[in-house]
């Protein structure tokens, strides 16, 4: 997949030959002779990667990536920086400026597309997440934002290698309060893995007796483990290997001698996008939810359940089948919340709604329209069934008291039920909801607590 | 990325010869001998993408793939069929039946792992905005599901080539009311390309003068055209430009001679796609508006509010900007409805709503609590701010009549305004809330229309 690349380095020659290399494989190329440069061009016309020089005047590279990390409309801009040294202490420098690779002048060819696919793989899915701006902004009211030290803490994690030694300094990343298993044994790893729910996993491409690679590839390819951040450990000489893994989908490498400050850099970072995936993921669900459930009841509410019979109507294959409406609401609900004010009232709302859910067999729905009135829609029933539920509703709510704050500990409610079956395949939503309405009015004429079928 | 693939054929030693080949690119293989076990296998164990012979006794490979892409819960699973022949008449039926691609035996094993890592790409793209089962069910609600020959019809579509014959073919595929551009320039169709936000993008890979995959890789480069279908266009005797140009991001290609149908089923195909890509994220979109905005007037709703002032309060940031809450609430209001009906009580409503709106500034937020109860917070706000919005706001309404369905046509009503500051950065948000809370009841007691900031 092509993407923009920024490159950016105060030496014109370091840009052109990067830019040259960039170019020849079809990425995007644009570039910037300094830090602040860069950070403009970020705000202008967002690149999709940086690729940043550590050592410029003024603003040097460390400082740039720090700010584009710090600021949360480019956090997730995934940058590589680029440096002629290669101190172990630069390269923690960088990666706790927040960069997601470190790579050493002269860049090898392999090494940096290999890493732009799987940088680039990861940005897209994340992109793919983000919604309008509007959107997000409300979206992001619903993520927990925790301190990213928090990534160590209670973590399970899976090490899969020979050398204890290098399992000790893994598990000395995460806090006490971690739980780490350490493995040998490919196989045994891939069963774990499916069963254990790991929060990230350190995998060895020298383990002997089977291939650490084909392990990382069935991690990816079960949907239980795709998203689960692969750290593998390498062979400072084996660059092939490295290539390898990361086209097959792992999230970062780290090379001997393990150094503990760059594993611990370098687990932190991947945490953190797994966090950001699975925080977006859960706060979609959340909102969509929340779209569509009522807040105090959990059922579903008027929106829903006026899409739900429009795609009933819509769909052929519900032709044949029987769809029955019934309407229930509470009697003199009012006075509920005079005499015993609102937590009470609350209190019934919740009570009668857990008692229809219960009622409902799993092909039907149970709906809050507003106020103290329910609609269940039931397929596939005949009018028999429906009055049989109607009833069944009716009589349990008549003759079991609901739990409540009122000076006896318990309240006695009443409901009236409408209940309306399709006539023909014709009759539509409104007009058959319609029906279910009144014949709830002359229930409630009728008495109240009784079940009206509609003529 | 690895995934795992379903090989389906019904000789043996053909289902042995593609695993072996996947197998050693790492792919995770799982193979079936029957089209019948094939659609076991992929509702139990869900492959990513499936392989599948096109003859084989019982079900052959055309009505395996119609079943699969029949099924809403796997019409999104990439097939690729693989046939011994090589008929263009079979090529167009598997198109037909909803194949994405067609591969010849013996198969080429670059034009293979190009087509699986295109197609998987998309697919993990799509996969990303398919939620929890119950979610997606409940966002299906808000797709608006059309006949899949609507992707032929009213689309802006851009052919790129030299042979004004193709274009010709291409055009002829779309119906009158789409609109389709003929350059021969890449550069200028790159410039187009941004300015249109076409449907569909062809590209002739036998373009000279510039070097067409430098135009598909642009286009997937920028934002606006990222997700916009390119399919290219190529002569048969060059299988590299096909593997590269999948590689870039293209999402599928055409082989000379043209052929008309093939054509469109392979356009018919991207535009599903698309067409999905589009709903899923507007459907997202559509929800979060929902779960966060009230529905009558389009202001935000309690819910977002009350998150919008927890969220202020734990920012560190927002420690030296003054907040105002502003609590507005209709005078009078029963009586409207009792009076005019709910019609009336709903357009009051709105245009007040619409009123609030206009006041506020862009930093600041209107919501609708409920019921005939709206605020305002303000942040960087003094209390004469405050209290000079809270007066246009009483001011604007007592003295512009309201548009509505009443027999003058038109309505008056007053608003009670309460204003609070917030005391200290300590101070929380419940505690402001409630102190504006009282101070419009106070301006309630006060012979309502007036405003009373909280002491």
């Amino acid at each position: 997949m092509s993407a923009r690349v920024l490159v950016v380095d105060d030496i014109p020659v370091n840009v052109r030959l990067l830019e040259a290399k960039l170019s020849a494989e079809y990425y995007d190329v644009i570039t910037a002779n300094s830090g602040a440069e860069a950070l403009e061009i970020i705000k202008s016309e967002p690149p999709d990667i940086v690729l940043l020089d550590v050592m410029m005047p003024e603003m040097d590279g460390f400082e740039v990536c720090r700010r584009i990390k710090a600021d949360p409309a480019t956090a997730l801009l995934p940058v590589i920086m680029v440096t002629a040294l290669n101190e172990q202490s630069d390269r923690v420098t960088g990666l706790e400026a927040g960069a997601d690779d470190f790579l050493t002048k002269p860049v090898r060819d392999l090494a940096l597309f290999a890493r732009l696919r799987s940088l680039l793989r990861v940005k897209m899915l994340l992109d793919e997440l983000r919604l309008r701006e509007e959107t997000s902004r409300q979206m992001n009211t619903l993520r927990d934002v925790e301190n990213r030290d928090d990534l160590l803490h209670g973590q399970r994690v899976l090490f899969v290698g020979e050398e204890s030694t290098e399992g000790d300094l893994i598990a000395s990343i995460f806090d006490d309060s971690s739980h780490v298993d350490k493995l040998s044994d490919s196989r045994e790893a891939m069963k774990k893995a499916l069963e254990q729910s790991y929060d990230i996993v350190f995998v060895s491409l020298s383990l002997s007796g089977s291939d650490p690679l084909r392990l990382c590839s069935q991690l990816r390819s079960h949907t239980e483990t795709r998203h689960t951040p692969i750290l593998v450990i390498v062979d400072n000489c084996e660059p092939e290997q490295v290539t390898k893994a990361l086209d097959l989908g792992v999230s970062d490498y780290i090379m001997r001698p393990l150094d503990f400050s760059e594993a611990r850099a370098r687990a932190l970072t991947q945490s953190s996008y797994r966090r950001y995936h699975e925080e977006m993921r859960s706060a979609l669900e959340k909102s969509v939810d929340m779209a569509f459930t009522d807040g105090l009841t959990g059922l579903y509410n008027r929106r829903y359940v006026t899409r739900h019979l429009a795609g009933l109507a819509k769909d052929p294959s519900a032709e044949d089948r029987n769809i029955a409406l019934i309407m229930v609401d509470i009697d003199h609900f009012k006075k509920v919340n005079d005499s015993y004010g609102h937590d009470v009232g609350d209190e019934v709302l919740k009570e009668i709604s857990a008692r229809l859910q219960l009622v409902v067999r799993g092909q039907d729905l149970a709906s809050r329209l507003g106020g103290e009135e329910f609609l269940i829609v039931m397929t596939n029933a005949t009018q028999e069934n429906a009055q049989s539920v109607a009833e069944r509703i009716r009589d349990d709510i008549a003759s079991v008291p609901i739990k409540a704050a009122t000076p006896e500990g318990t309240i006695t409610v009443t409901v009236s039920v409408g209940v309306a079956m399709r006539e023909s395949t014709s009759e539509l939503p409104d007009r058959q909801l319609k029906r279910a309405d009144e014949a709830l009015y002359e229930a409630k004429r009728g008495g109240r607590d009784c079940v009206v079928i509609a003529a």
